[in-house]
């Protein structure tokens, strides 16, 4: 075994979910993850915990779901599977070990099944958010090919991503919430940028991977909170995919906290059909800024970009509860689309009128120069 | 797909397991059973039945048992594990894919471990027991390679023995129940065989393949009762695996319902072994009489050797309940090995005086000759 498949599942089970002996521990395993889980296996068992290993087949889903809604019994959605329930609710720790061999396997279900099906499920994604439950994946070729890269380079990739000092970026990213826990306005300045966000009452979440940090992605990495207002302008030069289209060189202008226009190279209409999905839609629900510097490229995947080091990331649409004043509900919305700008040229973070990272390297950096090019 | 992987799925769901619309099904999916567990999922949509699918990999519980062994933190040993036990408890139907990808996966789990864990699992076995439950096995690489056969010729082997009209069988399998029910005592005559079972009191369970028959193999196809004396000789010419060690021709004299002499062309010693576990195990605890017909070899795997037409097979140890009077408890022992003897050739089983099989032919079926060679 590939040491680093050990040392993954060590961060998961030690750093990000705090296993101890005795726990109730459900592992989740994709079917290309079985590499991950048996080291995950081993884990578990070396700390005394108990497993359960619950089988997460795109394949399956796709079967069983085409299936029932085939001839129109529905009824299995109706109510929720109490024997997958009894099983959540007796769990302490939930670990979703993604990675797939197809991520298209389900292109193929009908929306109305799938929203049939995961409304069935509400009690059952409640029990699991009750749960110290983290979510990571395993490098799978599926995953390489979503990337653009081979699969030598993108486990690379992913255990450069995993295999962080995460303690040590943990402290480092406290320093950046405390900036933000004590600023008024975030300014985002760059090519065709200029953006104003008020974040006076707002609490930033220190992402780093651990449910010690109310942070449940492993890899994480990311300092992120909720704006309360928005003004300006910002270009998201960063490749994205949004339901399935492209979406290159997006722009928004943004007036009275509402976006007021909008375009992009490709993709605008699916960017327009985002922005019209409901008011909270038009209106900026999440500003987060990437500081996991093992994320060096952009690979179509939310989980790894929105934490890429030397990025900022925007999301229109619903707003955390963990960033918001207590009895504030923030902006509701049915989406929370993120889009991406890449801040490591002529760029610069302004916080309450300090510059607190330019070109890409935060004052606290070496490097860093707040009135360099 | 192989229309024979969705022929299975359909018999075991339906014929086999009894699904209902919203019954609680737990799948169990070994980590070469994807394809059947595929169609399993299927099937269970159509008929509207909840599923949890469980991941049983080998190389995962190797890793999991040997590493909590490794450093004695078997505290999680200790208790039932309480999320597992309450998704069995709460499911109507277990359905075991097994299948697997390499047989010997766990050879090097120390037996301390494996006993403890086992026994850590008492409730889980009898919850388990309490549902609607079936085992079956999708043919695997592996499950080829322990048969001595190719993927393609395995396939064809296995399906031969599942895909059986199975309701027609049950009602073959019922005459002779009937006859056993009613008799006293049944005789294997052959080479080197004339044994005399005493069965006066016995029921005989017809299994096939379906919970509705309180038969729980998918393939099945047997008729088997608890012997109450034995005496005579028996020769057991159908090659066998006990505990990992091959018996060739082995033969038993039994007096006074004991093994009294035992011998074997290989395997002598292991046979001992068994034969001197405890007072039980030199007793009869099963016949069972194969009258499955699409299995017509041997390939070193009971689930499908006990079941072959033409051949009978005695097991020393343990007896079944569902056999025995009320309040009698049988033949008790830790062990339960089956062997078995070819009954194609020369020989014949006598039931109170009559002939019912002859030469592998029973008296019901084309070509019976109570008197031939």
């Amino acid at each position: 075994m590939d040491d680093r498949i050990r040392e993954h599942a060590s961060i998961l089970v030690d750093w990000s979910a705090r296993v101890d002996p005795g726990d109730n521990v459900v592992v989740s395993v994709a079917e290309g993850a079985h590499d991950l889980a048996v080291a995950v296996a081993e884990a578990l068992g070396e700390r005394g915990a108990s497993m359960v290993t619950t089988y997460d087949s795109a394949e399956l889903s796709r079967a069983y779901l085409r299936a029932n809604g085939e001839d129109n019994s529905e009824a299995a959605f109706d109510d929720t599977p109490s024997h997958e329930l009894a099983l959540i609710e007796h769990a302490d720790v939930y670990l979703r070990l993604g990675g797939g061999r197809n991520t298209a396997a389900t292109a193929d279900v009908p929306a109305a099944t799938r929203q049939a099906y995961r409304r069935s499920r509400t009690d059952i994604r409640e029990a699991r958010l009750a749960t110290d439950w983290v979510s990571t994946v395993h490098p799978t070729r599926s995953l390489a090919q979503q990337a653009g890269m081979s699969l030598e380079a993108y486990r690379d990739f992913v255990y450069d991503a995993v295999l962080r000092d995460w303690a040590s970026l943990a402290e480092e990213m406290a320093q950046l919430k405390t900036i933000l826990d004590d600023a008024d306005e975030v300014r985002i300045e760059g090519p065709e940028t200029d953006l104003r966000l008020s974040i006076a009452d707002r609490t930033a979440v220190n992402s780093a991977a651990s449910v010690a940090y109310d942070s449940h992605n492993l890899p994480s990495g990311e300092v992120f909170t909720a704006p309360a207002e928005a003004e300006g302008t910002i270009r998201f030069d960063v490749p994205m995919t949004v339901d399935g289209s492209p979406i290159r060189n997006a722009a928004f202008t943004i007036e009275e906290n509402t976006v007021v226009d909008y375009r992009a190279e490709q993709g605008e209409a699916v960017l327009g059909d985002v922005l019209d999905t409901d008011d909270g839609a038009r209106r900026l629900g999440e500003l987060g800024i990437g500081m996991n510097r093992g994320i060096d490229r952009v690979t179509d995947r939310i989980l790894f970009d929105e934490k890429m080091a030397e990025t900022v990331h925007l999301a229109v649409g619903r707003a955390y509860d963990a960033c918001l004043p207590e009895g504030d509900s923030g902006n509701d919305s049915a989406v929370h689309v993120d889009l991406l700008t890449d801040m490591s040229k002529e760029s610069r973070l302004v916080v309450d009128g300090e510059t607190i990272q330019r070109n890409g390297t935060f004052r606290w950096e070496d490097g860093f120069d707040a009135e360099s090019a």
